[in-house]
């Protein structure tokens, strides 16, 4: 660690002020997520015995930034100099008080941004970490950040973890937990859940969750934001800028930890959450118009249909399948979720009866294991053109059929002319993922069993009722 | 389609009868799953327009049986011969009335079962089908099993995709339908799970849902049994079969299909299943000792925690998590399946505490992102020694953390001193697949969210109900 600091000359520009010359905060938190130019401060020797500074962290993120990030990009080893060149952003890696000398540093050359990385920072030095900020105009994410930031569309990754790397899409997630994060992220990296911005929130010295949903709320790349917490510290502010968000026709879903009385105690202690009563949370969830999901599967399930799909009108839905057990699991289930079999009108039968007079036309249909790209064109056209019909599910198996996964490329086309909700379901496994592999860039969400896509399709109706109250409120 | 058949002489063996001379059904039955030797009929010309006769699958069937059957396996193509050789098993793969002829031409030479793969077959078929059965004492699986039958240990696989094989293992799987069999084939086989005899149904002229549960109670690979069921027709049979099983230390479970209105009279029309009330069933399953579940995925994830692990004596349940977040998940699931945290008792507590004073003691217990293989051991150990302690949730997350992938390898050992259920949760997707590679061979069950192990612990517990209610009436 160097004793003496050299400190270059602050270079910020007017961007940082708003137009009376004030210093305007919101831009300053734009520099987290789309910086243009970030230094990444770390030691080539700290090993710390309790904490995560260490020089192999320090290198995957530096093997991170200089794969992905489209930018400017430099490191700053303290071991080897003691000044810094300024940036946008500085990702800091290094102990609590090394980190905060080397924030004071960073911030005097006039960086406008810095994720903490690290943690292990108490009271005091949270305290102080909060003045600099604060002195030098500078947003903060962190400490304890864990894994920081993750912006596809700029390659910015400030994770450890090699290659833990998204692709681009409107979904944005905010985690208040390191673990959650890093399964979550692990999760959207592996089943190829296009990411708009990821955030790990980290002990939030400055930057909190609303200032976060603040910046997403104006942010084109974010059209669902999917949120994992343990508890919230201004409910109010939280609730108000919510619904500002879904007022711009996004959505947010939230996966809260610490429901129960053990959990609860649990999560105050790892994130020094105010938990509250589990109803506090519903009713104030209800108000802001916000959904809520059971776990992480179904809060990307559910993001996923949000982000692709259009909101589901009424709660009708009707299945074109080529398997009739699993037609049978994609009723149960759609009952299950408080939807309801549509009933197709007689036209709708008789066209379908028509062309396909082996097709038994009672909802869900069954249109037959032969069947490929001109049936599942013909007939889905018919149901989703049906008055009766809200919404589709398709199911379309591979095996034991003779659907081929480039049979699918049909379906986004048809669904695409109609305002209703279409998911797909390659019940299984290998199927799931030979169909998904045609479907994965087109708007249609693929789900592995029907009892997923079926908590998909409420989801969507869900979120139409919310839109409708909106409306009215308007 | 030859016209003359000519009939080579039976061999039947004094295998096929009882001590007094009279005929053995249940050995025959042996020769669906068991056969030494099997002949596959079906025709290189033949392609039904409605129907699932081809030379394609004719070929796949065979290729198959060719690289797995590890006995005797020939291919008779009606269009090259009128003469078949004798067998144990004969699979045949034709249209209705080309089936039937070549049905009777094997039941005369001597085969002691058929698996029909096709169907199609009308009311008068079907029992011209059972007749030709009961005549020649042979046993007959199907019509449209459409998949037949697959038993690992003897590399039989009846199915036409090639390659659909899961490992051997003792979940045997019993599917009233072919499309849900075919996706919970490639879910068992996609995700390596080992099965003892999979079985599709079919029209079922002949063998049964009951036929094949009474087989595999005395199947020394099946400990566990896993059915897709729409209906029953002969529920009081199904019943005392299953107590049967359950008193032989096996457990059943069922994923019943058709539960609302509308997907049973689906059901009625798929499977001529008489579908009855959902309550009917439930009394039915209660009664049995049948623990049902509600889709494709619990049903695998339960089988395989019960294929695995001991019953679970007590509801309380201990949490070892190297992460924070995950842990709280974790209790909060534990507590919606009606589960409870357990309360260490102050001298497991105290132990930890002295070994690793970082270390919060409090159940989820949080063992700290660096833990590997030492801090694991010793904590999982003093938790499964704690008498406060029915069964262990651990969560081992790599990404955000220190743990390795072989650092797994101590926990089957670990778990094996003890006679409580141990379950293993690499929350995430990647995590998930590289931990899962490292104890799919050992008894230790992995789930990739915890909601999905808590369900799993709470199976365990419902089946020791079970085993106490089977010894308080012996």
């Amino acid at each position: 660690m160097p004793m003496t600091l050299k400190i270059t000359k602050s270079n910020k520009t007017s961007d940082n002020l708003r137009e009376d010359g004030s210093f305007s905060p919101k831009k300053r938190i734009k520099q987290i997520f789309e910086p243009r130019s970030v230094i990444l401060v770390g030691s080539s020797k700290i090993v710390e015995e309790v904490g995560m500074t260490s020089p192999e962290l320090f290198q995957n993120i530096a093997y991170n930034m200089k794969k992905y990030f489209r930018f400017d990009f430099k490191i700053v080893d303290i071991e080897k100099t003691n000044t810094t060149p300024n940036a946008d952003l500085a990702i800091i890696v290094l102990p609590p008080k090394e980190s905060l000398d080397w924030a004071e540093l960073v911030m005097r050359a006039g960086i406008q941004a810095i994720i903490q990385i690290t943690g292990g920072f108490d009271a005091k030095f949270r305290e102080h970490y909060l003045n600099l900020a604060m002195k030098y105009h500078v947003r903060v994410l962190g400490p304890n950040t864990i894994m920081g930031v993750v912006n596809p569309t700029l390659g910015l990754n400030t994770t450890f973890e090699p290659d833990l790397m998204p692709g681009k899409g409107n979904i944005s997630v905010i985690s208040q937990s390191g673990g959650v994060g890093a399964a979550l992220l692990d999760w959207a990296t592996t089943y190829r859940i296009g990411i708009g911005k990821f955030t790990f929130m980290g002990d939030k010295v400055d930057i909190d969750d609303i200032n976060v949903l603040e910046y997403l709320a104006n942010d084109p790349d974010t059209k669902v934001i999917a949120i994992y917490m343990e508890g919230l510290k201004a409910g109010r502010r939280f609730v108000e800028i919510a619904k500002n968000i879904i007022k711009k026709n996004k959505s947010i879903l939230v996966l809260k930890g610490g429901i129960t009385q053990e959990s609860a105690r649990r999560a105050m202690s790892h994130t020094s959450s105010i938990a509250g009563s589990d109803n506090i949370f519903n009713a104030a969830f209800k108000e802001a118009g916000i959904i809520r999901v059971r776990d992480i599967e179904e809060l990307f399930n559910s993001a996923l249909a949000l982000a692709k799909q259009p909101p589901m009108k009424g709660k009708h839905v009707a299945v074109v399948s080529n398997v009739g057990g699993p037609a049978i699991l994609a009723a149960d289930a759609i009952v299950r979720e408080g939807l309801e079999l549509a009933h197709l009108t007689e036209n709708t039968k008789r066209t379908i009866t028509n062309r396909y007079p082996g097709v038994d036309v009672m909802n869900p249909i069954d249109i037959i294991a032969d069947a490929r790209t001109l049936r599942f064109k013909f007939i889905l056209k018919q149901v989703l053109m049906d008055p009766n019909v809200d919404g589709v599910m398709i199911i379309n198996m591979l095996k034991s059929c003779f659907f081929k996964p480039e049979d699918a490329k049909v379906l986004p086309k048809i669904a695409e002319e109609f305002k209703k909700p279409v998911v797909d379901v390659p019940v299984g496994a290998e199927d799931f993922q030979l169909v998904t592999d045609i479907l994965i860039d087109t708007p249609i969400p693929t789900y592995d069993l029907p009892d997923k896509a079926a908590k998909a399709l409420k989801v969507l109706y869900e979120y139409n009722k919310i839109l409708k109250t909106y409306n009215h409120t308007k």
